[in-house]
């Protein structure tokens, strides 16, 4: 299988992963400091160490809270936030559904006003928001970092140091750039900081979580129920982050995660930034080889994702004829309409090609050979 | 290591969970129907696979909806329901914190009557939920098919019935049960049922799910976010069961569960639940050794746990003594408040054995052993 499908899960994962994450959970084989056996203390040792490497790579010192994924994470907090004080809410024109149809559903418990901050293509509109923030006081602004569709990297330092001067709570949605770019400018900017197990961390699938670099937000967990300490309490503890972990984790998904990003840090993530960049680069250049036939939208500033149209086939044409040759992308909509409607793709969708550290130039070759005979 | 944890999670899990699950996740690699490459299809046909098989062995032809955890599954279903109708809840007095917690903040958002069932020890009153439920119509059940603690299986049938007559909505948590008894006779009876697929059914942590066996009840989903179809729309799409399943899920974790399954068909349920109970017999013997020292709570009735205090140290005391010698029990709450309650055993909790499929003799000789060494 040629991959090109990276931005839904990066495919494959650092061998180390595949190779240690099973025999560490046999090992192991228990729940997370729910008794106090030494597994079980060795176990709450790798958690906590997993830990410390999201703070790393996320250059922070904030609390980590470990959940099932990004969308959980993103409802978490969306659903969890009291909105007493929240009047206008402002979010990206290219946010994901775990964003967009939370806040709206959030909108229709909570009424305020919600507001798409004004992007010119990939570009923020710097002068509008200035003004738009001027006329109504943000007081919770939600951005993706990297658009899952389009790769831009949005203007977060400009949009969130804004928002700050008017005390407006800050969400990252960083699903996208966990682990891959650097955070040490952007971190304090942001109340929580929302990631992806499976994607740029390079960990397996069913394991997110967020940073909670702001204790004074107060949240209502998503889950109620047992969490090892306390249980005579009706309430859930206000511990953190025992209170936003209840249930039974993600073992499997806790310790390939560990793996994972020790792999990251081991490596350096600057290398692994810049072997992506490359194929993101080795990827644009066979894709403009067929600019007669194909529309290619890509911004200056981006991660390796890369959405085309094809002028004379729709994306899902162009993804079953892919598919033939063992190609693997996504086509559509990719979970974000919101995205589509703002760049004029919403009535197809697009074909997305996303890269990792791992394609190699066949992959590239491949990619060419194919595109040769279908266009 | 000697496990008696396993009402926590099972350990170890099937040989072929160990051996199998992580390289079929590295051949497939991806996310589930979110492509239509081939080997997205081969992903959804193990989900599929998996979803029958929770079918099975819960003899349920319902809706099955995979998520994090059992825990998870409570909430959707506790926070999900229209509590318009719904004036009364009764739960049975052995509930685990993910209902009690659950149910009591749900009470504060929607106010209604919550009323415990009353039990004699492990026995249902049933004259008394007669009455009850004569004055105090039941709108909405939840009871737990064994709890945590005690091991004792509850009296669903005649609950549940009872309440069919009052028309009652009808949640039963089968997180110590799933896999392991005979649902025939019980699963027409629940609108609702919960499993875990780390416990009884022998698969990873971080996967679980529930039985939608009643269509005609209307849940709102507790994750709003994507879901591969209908992504254009703002709102949450109707469909069941991708409305239930928004964010990327636990691969490892389905494909582990699937497996396990496998197993429990393959192997014959009836013979997983013969040698549990052989087990459980063996534990008990050498748990009456000992009777001088221990108070031991049996039900006549129950899955493979056994609750026990000692007669002159805490809890916490027999855990540490346990623990130097590498014996693997759970103490204190089991976050179960009020099941401990309802026993007399609140102060300080109890030391809980559980025994699987896959406890050898050894196990109980070396208890054995480490018991006399204690007492």
């Amino acid at each position: 299988m040629i991959y090109f499908d990276n931005a839904a899960t990066t495919f494959p994962k650092p061998k180390e992963v595949y190779n240690e994450t099973m025999s560490i959970y046999q090992d192991l084989g228990l729940n997370f400091s729910r008794n106090s056996s030494s597994k079980s203390k060795e176990a709450s040792t790798l958690k906590e160490n997993l830990k410390s490497n999201i703070q790393q790579l996320l250059s922070s010192k904030g609390e980590v809270i470990l959940n099932p994924s990004a969308t959980f994470s993103l409802n978490e907090i969306i659903f969890g936030l009291d909105y007493s004080g929240i009047k206008t809410v402002y979010i990206s024109p290219f946010e994901h559904n775990a964003v967009y149809r939370s806040i709206k559903e959030a909108q229709k418990r909570y009424k305020f006003d919600l507001e798409i901050i004004k992007f010119q293509e990939y570009s923020l509109d710097y002068e509008d928001l200035e003004l738009k923030f001027l006329s109504k006081k943000p007081d919770l602004i939600i951005c993706l970092h990297a658009s899952n569709v389009f790769g831009n990297i949005l203007s977060i330092k400009n949009i969130f140091s804004k928002g700050r001067e008017y005390s407006a709570t800050t969400l990252l949605d960083a699903s996208q750039t966990a682990g891959l770019l650097d955070f040490s400018e952007l971190s304090s900017l942001c109340d929580f900081i929302v990631f992806a197990g499976h994607k740029t961390l390079y960990g397996p699938s069913g394991i997110g979580g967020y940073i909670y670099n702001n204790k004074n937000i107060k949240l209502n967990p998503l889950l109620y129920g047992g969490t090892g300490i306390k249980s005579e309490e009706t309430d859930m503890p206000k511990d953190i982050p025992e209170r936003y972990e209840s249930g039974s984790p993600n073992l499997l998904g806790i310790i390939g995660l560990k793996i994972s990003t020790d792999w990251i840090i081991a490596t350096g993530r600057d290398k692994v930034l810049k072997k992506e960049k490359e194929n993101y680069s080795r990827l644009l250049a066979v894709l403009e080889e067929f600019e007669w036939d194909i529309s290619i939208f890509y911004p200056e500033n981006s991660v390796g994702i890369i959405s085309i149209t094809a002028k004379n086939s729709s994306p899902q044409e162009i993804e079953m004829m892919l598919n033939d040759s063992n190609v693997s992308v996504r086509t559509g909509m990719h979970c974000s309409p919101l995205a589509h409607k703002h760049m004029g793709t919403d009535e197809k969708g697009t074909i997305r090609f996303s890269v990792s550290y791992f394609n190699e130039n066949s992959d590239f070759e491949k990619l060419e050979e194919v595109f040769e005979d279908i266009f």
